[in-house]
């Protein structure tokens, strides 16, 4: 049996990091699925495995937090593991640190997956897989100091800031706009100037129901106590009247020494 | 020494693969301009050396012809090396094979840099560089059977088919919009529709100036004879009157079997 935890590396690319030399975050949440999607795929519950069987992961939340961003052409190794399975979600967590030294750990992540029938898009049980098989990869011990995800609460009174187009590029291999892509367009709300005195200190992310290509995506913001935003993506589809909720973010800010 | 070809391996990442699962050219870009970084760095003539002299390297033309592209998750080797050295420029070619069997090709690539002076930004003379030792590493016989990168002549007919706002998440580690992303800004002029039944079979770009944080990117397009399209951005900056150039880029595609 393969190792419970799964240790990925990556590096930090140069047309991946921000003008400050620094990984974008929407680069960094990319290594945390690919990592989830690989560790998963060599225990045998992967989408390989899946696929076949007509069901996917869907990913409902994911959180990270991090106390330093991975520098340019840094390499670091994202350790990933499952803290806990139940029938219908799976609690997936993420370590970052330096490939070189272990002692130096960027941040953590958090996630919840949920699988669903790619027919019916109904939820499936996760422990029916393999005679559930991926409890024998729970990890419950080990830590992962780091608040679980926020539902990202929001009023009523969030203040539409942008709608944008969905294109070509914001489309993955399932047709959905890349869950990665919110997160970049949720982060590009804020300037240059802003993330010149300010960088990410925890992001959020409720996912709530896929969007498609030629749908519009409507930002609404809201500032909450204690200096962070909460973001709400809303979908304006073709044809159809009114939005519908794709998401919620919540990004919390930390001032640069 | 070390060889004059560089080779590269990486991956077709899922989320960097499009809706027909299949590596995006925007990724294959970034993958090539990595694999450039890497083989310059590794013997000496990179960022790391150069940008302490205050000097870089400047992409001038990228072309890239693919007979087809990766899948989600095949691994490929991106081999690089340079063709020529004049005062000036440098011509670094590009083979993309499967990193299993060196014997299926997807593509090539061709590319021209400068190198410019970070203070002036006025050319410098590449050979003056640790004594011209960039010629040791030329490889003029090596195959890379494609036609030169294109200038992409265009009229002043080309219309208006887009204007998009630039983000935080455009910006590279130089305070530019990314090279990489003006190819993407491209290719999303063309809908999934468009791709169902077409495929990219080569694409020229040629770098004109530099474009900013705040500018506004405007993409004028024009048919071409034999079916290729092509699009100059140009850039509106705040408080500067009028628009100029940035880039031009040539599309050519090929109907899907």
């Amino acid at each position: 049996m393969l190792d419970k935890v799964g240790i990925y590396e990556f590096m930090a690319e140069p047309f991946h990091c921000d003008f400050s030399k620094r990984l974008f975050m929407g680069h960094l949440g990319n290594h945390l699925l690919n990592a989830a999607d690989f560790h998963a795929d060599h225990r045998g519950f992967g989408m390989t495995h899946l696929n076949p069987e007509h069901k996917t992961w869907v990913l409902s939340r994911l959180a990270i937090e991090m106390a330093e961003m991975p520098k340019e052409y840094a390499r670091f190794n994202v350790e990933t593991w499952i803290e806990g399975v139940m029938k219908y979600f799976t609690h997936r967590n993420f370590r970052v640190v330096d490939a070189m030294d272990e002692g130096k750990v960027y941040g953590y992540g958090r996630s919840v997956w949920a699988m669903i029938n790619t027919d019916t898009r109904q939820p499936e049980d996760i422990l029916a897989v393999k005679d559930g098989e991926v409890v024998k990869y729970v990890d419950a011990d080990r830590p992962c100091p780091m608040a679980v995800p926020s539902r990202v609460k929001m009023s009523a009174a969030a203040t539409l800031v942008r709608t944008i187009d969905t294109y070509y590029s914001d489309v993955d291999v399932n047709g959905h706009i890349n869950s990665v892509k919110y997160i970049e367009h949720v982060l590009d709300l804020f300037g240059v100037d802003w993330y010149s005195g300010n960088t990410i200190k925890r992001l959020d992310v409720a996912y709530v129901a896929e969007s498609h290509y030629g749908d519009k995506l409507n930002f609404y913001s809201e500032d909450q106590p204690g200096g962070s935003v909460c973001v709400r993506i809303t979908k304006s589809s073709p044809g159809v009247e009114g939005e519908a909720e794709v998401c919620r973010c919540k990004v919390e800010f930390m001032g640069k020494r």
